[in-house]
């Protein structure tokens, strides 16, 4: 194992962090000076982000000075060890200014005291870089707006990964950055992406960014009234698939016309970028053609028009506490946005969808464990696993009662073999494992008085999938402050390890993993 | 598909179970006859064992009529059919005597009623006959003896499986045999068990009736005062891990020294029988070494000591109702009398679990999933599979940081190919596939004033995976009585799913399986 190279990577990373504070700092600045902002401790986040900004330029630099000397060799090992770490380090970095912060100014009444306790802002940035959305907050608007627009842009930075975003940035890795994008890019297909890796990531990097200018942009056409700062964080969020609000109300808080924006990117957000990598590159047929698409267009459609129905003519709170009956088009968006919010794992809420009835809920519980796209930067099991698994499933049925017919599974014209297809069930069974084993930790760590057997599950399972909110104490108009440190800790593991698809996390804790033969 | 041969067959069925009704008929007639029985409506029960006979012969005879002259030739597809149809056919012959005596018979004040529904007595001819012991019964003594030693007599039936019995009684089956067999006997592996089939079944069937005798002696030498009533019953429920007691406290009406006994012969009893034979025929040496038997008895000691510690100096209740704190050799017996219990999926009870803390609650919960031994009467996922499917995941992870390291999966000295992982790992993704679907059903058939979804979730198991007893509305001293007939009616699909590992029942709903070619 070539550490030395692992800690150089991450002093690298540390430093890239640093810099993607300067549009934070340069926002608080702004806020500060100008009579905009009334939130008390805004000029307190110009130091939070100043402080911050030097921790991570010294941190960096101290790691790339211990690091130095080591080879330039990339292993996969040291590639699955440095992508593990990235998160757990950029986490610490990215909640250094929101700590910070609170240490620097005296909180005053009402105003949210979360960021008063370290762990909490470890879990804010976790859950942000991780493009979870789970908050801690209960009262966003109390809190200096540089510091949302923070925790808004680790969604974004998170969202394509800060992996490949190193990798076409920092063409540092050479060689080695082909087997960093294999952890990184999510989704067991990496069909339609050419494989010159750097070229690549650089295009996906560019279609990450004309996506979010194209949605800063309709969003101000659809609604003039919006601030800046709302459009920038939302779209952030939105394309991270990530879900963190300005508002309490999550997206309950826009009319109509931005509600139809978001839902349009959201659904954008869960494609495999790869499929706008075709496109661009003329290859429209196939592109759409795509098993995984239809698949996950299919899914969509299919839960928006049940839970449309289950809904239509019932009364629920809408995320800004009013209760009215839902009929016509108020019901269909509210079905349409929480189906595509869930499943690509984004989580915002304009229904407070805890007051659904059972059914609309089951549905929403399963579209958690299905999630986004391969390659998109959606968390979940992803759809192409789900079509994998149902198509092995179902060839496994036929096998009981015509064994001798070899029925291959195919994806498109692609074959998949037995040992993708066993890696794919072992994936799934792997994500239900932890869900498990996350939902007995939450009960273990939180008094049974303040959790119940839904909350822990839906908790696990919308940190583990990427999601936000779950159902009960974590739902739509819920937050995630009231459990307790260990509880939290337990969710940054899962939302990392979910985030990273298991493998990268999970396997550094194999002694064979250590073992250098 | 030949039809007539699968009807011929399920003709012969209803003639073996008819005859089968002899040893309750007797019964009936004894006690009717004698001043023994106080029970109301013991005459009756005579009437209700002859009728369902001449039923059942009438029924058996016709069906063999029709199927006269079709091929002798048992194909796979056919041999699915038959055991599908085996359980659902059998246990409505099996749910006569129940019916007609609530028929024959004015039911009194105090006395159980559940009988007058048939939804009712097939859901516990179910119950029975797939091992299960879920029961609609709220008070057991009320009801005359002969209709609960049938009751007993089913799970017996059901235990090394009907269709085992049918190999070993009847041969007309010749060459289809071995292709009977292979769906039935539960597991995966069949180490162990000689290729000559119905020899096989035959010292099956003998290793059956042996353990028998031993558990009716040695459970009347620990405690004579017990009648051969209990003892008979008890037995016939222990062997087959089925779980239906004589009363209402479940095992709690036992001293500590029959619950030893019990103990012992609910852990012989989840073990692969295909071990037995193997002592039998002088193999000591493998069939202890055997992989599956020592995970088995590993995962058992294990839990049973998290268990106890878990258990130990708290207070619950007995089966009895009796609340007390639990200390010293009580808490172990309780501990390890329900972990064997639970994971054997026997479910007879001698304690609260539902009172216990959530930490011994998750243990069981997890044992419900795992079960007992392939090849053994016990339902579950089974510990082979558990066993295949850890090893599986680990090689997966390696492969993630050693992509060239191929390390084969043995089970002993045997490879487990892609082939049977794949199946493997299918099987527990089809097994939670059900159980997720069975949780939907249930949580649609009641109206959410009568389900939680703890209940729903363990009723759900319980059934599914052949154990009895859950948690909340359906814990240990619970009964199914409340559920709706729908629900019910579910609950009898998933019993027959578990019990005959899935395929068997859901091939028949794959269009596929209709087809000639």
């Amino acid at each position: 194992m070539h550490f030395r190279f692992v800690i150089r990577q991450l002093g690298l990373l540390l430093l890239v962090l640093s810099l993607a504070m300067v549009f934070a700092t340069a926002w608080a600045i702004y806020d500060a000076r100008s009579d905009h902002s009334d939130i008390a401790g805004t000029a307190e986040a110009v130091r939070a982000f100043l402080w911050s900004m030097g921790i991570g330029v010294a941190g960096g630099a101290a790691l790339i000075a211990v690091g130095r000397g080591g080879g330039g060799q990339l292993g996969r090992r040291e590639a699955l060890l440095l992508v593990a770490l990235s998160w757990f380090v950029g986490a610490g970095l990215a909640a250094m200014p929101f700590r910070l912060w609170a240490g620097f100014h005296t909180i005053s009444d009402g105003q949210d005291a979360a960021f008063g306790s370290f762990v909490n802002c470890y879990f804010e940035a976790m859950s942000g870089l991780t493009t979870t959305g789970a908050t801690v907050l209960a009262d966003i608007p109390t809190i200096p707006r540089a510091l949302i627009f923070w925790r808004a842009f680790t969604h974004w930075l998170g969202g394509l990964g800060i992996v490949v975003l190193f990798v076409a940035v920092l063409p540092l890795l050479g060689v080695g950055g082909k087997r960093l994008f294999k952890v990184e890019a999510t989704g067991p297909s990496t069909e339609g992406v050419t494989p010159r890796i750097q070229e690549t990531a650089r295009l996906l990097w560019f279609i990450y960014l004309g996506l979010t200018a194209l949605e800063i942009v309709l969003l101000r056409v659809v609604d003039h009234t919006l601030t800046w700062f709302e459009v920038i964080t939302h779209t952030f969020a939105t394309l991270a698939t990530g879900g963190f609000s300005t508002m309490n109300a999550s997206a309950g808080g826009f009319g109509p016309g931005v509600q139809w924006v978001l839902i349009l990117f959201m659904l954008l957000a869960g494609v495999n970028f790869g499929i706008y990598h075709q496109i661009i590159s003329g290859k429209w047929k196939p592109a759409l053609r795509n098993t995984e698409l239809r698949a996950y267009l299919l899914i969509l459609l299919v839960a928006a028009v049940f839970v449309a129905w289950n809904i239509h003519g019932t009364w629920y709170d809408d995320t800004t506490g009013a209760s009215t009956e839902h009929t016509g088009l108020g019901a269909v968006r509210d079905a349409v946005f929480q189906v595509v919010s869930i499943q690509t794992t984004t989580g915002f809420c304009t229904a407070n969808f805890d007051q659904w009835n059972f059914f609309a809920k089951a549905i929403l519980i399963v579209l958690m464990f299905i999630g986004g796209c391969g390659g998109s930067t959606g968390g979940g099991i992803k759809v192409i696993r789900i079509v994998v698994a149902v198509k092995v499933m179902l060839a496994e049925l036929e096998r009981a009662f015509r064994p001798n017919v070899v029925r291959p599974v195919r994806i498109g014209s692609t074959m998949v073999d037995d040992q993708q297809r066993l890696g794919i069930l072992a994936y799934i069974l792997g994500i239900i494992v932890l869900f498990v084993i996350g939902t007995l930790l939450l009960m273990g760590t939180e008094s049974s008085s303040e959790i119940d057997s839904i909350t822990a599950m839906t908790a696990a399972v919308a940190t583990l999938n990427n999601i936000g909110p779950g159902l009960a104490r974590v739902g739509a108009v819920e937050n995630y402050a009231w459990f307790s440190d260990a509880g939290k800790l337990v969710m940054c593991v899962l939302m990392a390890v979910g985030r990273l698809e298991i493998f990268a996390i999970v396997v550094i804790f194999i002694p064979r993993f250590w073992r250098t033969h």
